[in-house]
């Protein structure tokens, strides 16, 4: 079991990679830090005679790293109550890469475990519920099965470090991946 | 009273679009192509000691052009059950002109008359739902005013044109917005 | 097709009861008001060794109904952000008819339309969400098919009439129910 | 620092109350089980001449209990979606007790600390939230502190006990509770 985790944070060694790196202590893990990288917004080309083009960005690197993995953890910090805007622009582009006979996206994506780790500082724990709903409906769009999330408190660098019970969680979810790692 | 609707969709004249400019038939405005403009994404420089850095885009127009208007209109097509990624680095963006000094954001944000219109393929006025939420909590933010959204059904170019329930809505909603352009 | 409308509201000619009229104004239906029935709470009894028991109330007679019908519109006003209690306690038992050897209602229920008209007082077009998703939660796992919901505002009696969305909705959907009735 | 558990379930010793009592153990509190009381629904009399008139149920007996503790743990499984019918009767009822004179219930209310404790069996961390939600909205209405949930997965009897994230969960709130009760 290959494990990534994407990174949404626009911010080096925030609260979100924080919780994250918790979860991972001790872990083989890949991960992509999207603030890195440049990925554009999509453009819908689904009913243009052409279809979708190329783009020159970084998107094909991150997803086909993203194909190569088993487990994917979408680590982002609550921005405006939603994924970072750059988490979102890659997850807008799977619209083209579901049509790109190049990668066999759809079967892929659908034998992945998904995990999503949020940190917030406006009561993210009910306030972060429609993201999760969002990642439930994302994920279901593409039969990948939704493992697990963890919603941590946080605003002023290392916040979250306070929040017992969002690492009890993260301590929790290491062994399960542990777990997963070593048995498949 | 001055009415921006702003569109989030990446493709020309799909289902948001037309159901959006019907709740506008006959009504004057402004308008902004996300998608013909370049927003780039956050960098929470908030805990940095130098604070955000002016950004070389076309952010700072947009932003100009909605501060100036009183009634905003965000219009977008529902992307992966979230608002369009370009609408969201805009959003994500409101963070730094919270704390720009050349801008009275807060001040202004917080007397605005927000109207949410979006079109989904997948269920969109049952798995629209969480972006309603979300758009509550960031208008909450601002303490701008939340005052009425519509969702339509659609996927294909024109399937808007057959939700009768969102065409009924938009036509409610275009008397709405003559009368509080006629009488503030 | 045959229409019947459940009404979970505690009092007579309160805003659902006049949203949902408009809605049926014309149209042949059958009607229950929840608040004239007994129906006591669900008692589990899944992993009793007995299993479930005949209960003393009028479940029983509103279930045939509930079941002799073809679409059916849950009417209920929002309280404390929810359907009523004694709406609740009528689906709460489902789970005992799910197992009642005299009703074949899963496969009876699969085959319903269902509609749901709220009103309430408290910003109901975001606060009643969460009720409309659990709507379709129970809706999905009976298989049924949820064809759309308005919700309407209103406190003091009569302050639905001047809700115009909802009543531009309730119209079209009287529309849309005619249409069913004759066309099947 | 009095601590009260309200026990939604039907069901003795289901996987509600067993989660519940690792989270209580070694914890002064009460208990209602709300099973064991006649509670009616509400008649909605606020707009009627002679206002609410009492009622011949256990619900005076409860609620005096309610407003005599600082922390109230709202416990019960997740039936269709939502809190149980019994529980939500006990909600409902508020709204009468609003405008009880013999109570002070908006003032005592609003200094109260309310966890909610879920189990379900169909993917209750994400098709519970729409529940937590509305726990939220409950608790803001009466300007409540909603302090904490754990989400519990488990069907049939014991199964929550395999459910390693709850567990970890209700160990760490366990802490919490002990440390509020110490130092208030």
């Amino acid at each position: 079991m290959k494990i990534l985790v994407l990174y949404g944070s626009s911010r080096e060694k925030g609260n979100t990679e924080l919780l994250t790196e918790m979860v991972l202590k001790g872990i083989d893990y890949s991960k992509i830090y999207l603030r890195e990288k440049k990925i554009l917004p999509i453009e819908d080309k689904r009913h243009s005679p052409g279809g979708f083009q190329p783009v020159e960005d970084d998107y094909d690197e991150i997803i086909r790293e993203f194909l190569d993995h088993d487990v994917i953890i979408f680590s982002t910090p609550i921005y405006w109550y939603g994924m970072s805007g750059s988490m979102k622009n890659f997850v807008d582009r799977w619209s083209q890469s579901l049509r790109d006979s190049r990668f066999n996206f759809k079967d892929l994506v659908g034998k992945k475990k998904m995990y999503v780790i949020l940190t917030g500082g406006d009561h993210p724990k009910v306030k972060g519920l429609p993201l999760i709903q969002q990642f439930q409906y994302i994920f279901d769009f593409v039969s990948a099965q939704f493992c697990g999330y963890i919603i941590g408190e946080g605003n002023k660098p290392d916040d979250v470090l306070q929040d017992q019970q969002a690492l009890a969680q993260a301590h929790q979810l290491n062994e399960e991946l542990r777990q997963i790692q070593k048995h498949g």
